[in-house]
């Protein structure tokens, strides 16, 4: 592994930066990804850093390599001619095109996956890498590159309404208002039903109050009605809560994982025969229309952006609390 | 209340036998119920000690009184003399009339309800027992007595299929192989699915697989390999393992309730993409139907019937490890 020279872009060179996770983090140089058959190599524009990265640091999956799942960023190199060039985002999941699921079209369910960033397939913390072609989705023009960095999370956000039906009559809560939360809240306010988020930091209520929405401090939420309340808080406490507030025949849908298990009491779930769904990754495609159509303000999630050079300075703001999206700038 | 007399069949008069729970269960002489406006006295015929009578009398639900909420039996009383002398089931959910649930049929869900024989609402295992009439169901001539007492745990089986769509090529497994558990396995059965159900006793999974179903013993079940799993074994042990058998994106129905919590680790929940689901009571027409068809075979589940004097020894019977329904009958 090389020392890391700050400011070098290794534009025509083998070797390339890349924010690497071992038992440290540390910006260091590394050979430059080859592309397998079928796969394309891009180099990110910008790229935001999300929970799931700070959990990762911390042990989560006891993921080592180079980080980074959320990016926008330009075809460098593609067997398809028509691809070079491309702005793309790209899906995480590398399924092995095999499987059931692979068959379904669910590659992010496919038990030989890869993920990037996450499970076993170096990230987009780095000046290239290599996706399957298959996975990169083109941006449309009017679509920026500061939107399009929240394509992932923000397709992650459509996912619940993949799972769940969700009526424009019902009454909905989000349990958190973290980066995820909000753009929570942003997808179901599509719907037209009556949305509330739970929050505690008065800049985040404060974004959801100026999107229209119904805000509530965490502690004041009441019992027993909602018909869907997603639990997107990142902690175990948040369940508890969460289950309080459902009416009967309620769903609650789990969008945060928690480190250590969780303690529940069965009964009430049966009894008031709660529906629970574990939601995690999204198809690409609804967010990048949502943005095209101007439907989502992505934007007013950003906290700050840092150059790529200065990544450990970022991933210590984005570690901080309350802070909303961090994003990684790559030099042109 | 009154000293018990055994065999007095109590026709004319103002007070009737009654098997009541307070510290303990007992045989008793108990005032006979009055209709009130818009209700109706039946008099049981055949009546079924369930799993949750068993919980009643250890504290459960901290109910006392008359229990019994599985019954069959003939209209004594009613303003409606078109319903005098007809043979009917009662739904066990008393609702309000006038709730968001009661207006919607879903009185099962009343915040207001009580529920015959296990929340402030004396139960139907007495001489006479006073029902809403707009909670008595006719029972079909071709329906037994021996089937139609089934008709009520029969719904909550068909309450699955009121929440959650199977699909006939899906693989679905029922986990534990009590009553309710064979029950819910007849009625899965009718969807087409492939169908198994994991027990531990072998006279019950010879039922199922005298109805051609495959059975796999506890401890024996595959990992991942289920669309849909029924948790139906009343054992909190059962949820692991339940979950541990679906593949991603399958959902599990949680049937049985547990005393004291459950623990669990709701990352595999998100990252799979769980539903879980808890199921109730059902309504009573899906199942009076499908015994008039002939697509059920109670009768199969009976392991012996008591007269109604000998309740107390009925209970100590259902309450044995591996005993299938036990009947109280009550004197013509």
């Amino acid at each position: 592994m090389g020392a890391y020279a700050p400011g070098v872009r290794n534009q025509n060179t083998l070797r390339m930066k890349a924010l690497q996770f071992d038992t440290k983090l540390q910006l260091v140089q590394v050979e430059i990804p080859h592309a397998a058959p079928s796969q394309a190599i891009v180099r990110p524009t910008l790229a935001g850093i999300c929970n799931t990265d700070l959990e990762l640091v911390k042990g989560y999956m006891g993921f080592t390599g180079v980080l980074g799942h959320e990016f926008v960023g330009v075809v460098a190199e593609s067997e398809d001619s028509a691809l070079a060039g491309q702005r793309v985002c790209g899906e995480i999941n590398f399924g092995c095109g095999a499987c059931d699921f692979c068959r379904k079209g669910l590659a992010r369910h496919c038990p030989n996956r890869t993920v990037l960033g996450i499970l076993n397939q170096n990230g987009a913390f780095a000046e290239q890498v290599a996706m399957p072609v298959e996975n990169l989705r083109p941006i449309p023009d009017n679509v920026s590159d500061e939107a399009a960095v929240f394509v992932e999370p923000l397709a992650a956000a459509f996912e619940i309404l993949e799972q769940v039906k969700i009526e424009p009559a019902q009454k909905v809560a989000v349990v958190g208002d973290g980066k995820l939360g909000l753009l929570i809240c942003q997808v179901l306010k599509l719907t037209g039903c009556d949305l509330t988020l739970i929050g505690k930091h008065e800049n985040k209520l404060g974004l959801a109050a100026k999107w229209g929405l119904k805000t509530i401090t965490k502690g004041n939420e009441p019992a027993r009605a909602y018909d869907v309340v997603v639990e997107a808080s990142g902690a175990a406490a948040g369940f508890a809560t969460a289950l309080s507030m459902l009416k009967p025949r309620g769903t609650l849908v789990l969008k945060s994982t928690y480190a250590g298990d969780l303690q529940l009491n069965a009964a009430p779930i049966v009894i008031d025969e709660i529906s629970i769904i574990g939601s995690r990754c999204g198809q690409f495609e609804p967010a990048i229309r949502a943005l095209a159509h101007g439907l989502v303000n992505a934007e007013d999630l950003i906290e700050q952006t840092y150059p790529f050079d200065r990544a450990l300075a970022a991933f210590a703001h984005a570690g901080r609390p309350g802070v909303l999206k961090i994003l990684l700038k790559f030099d042109a």
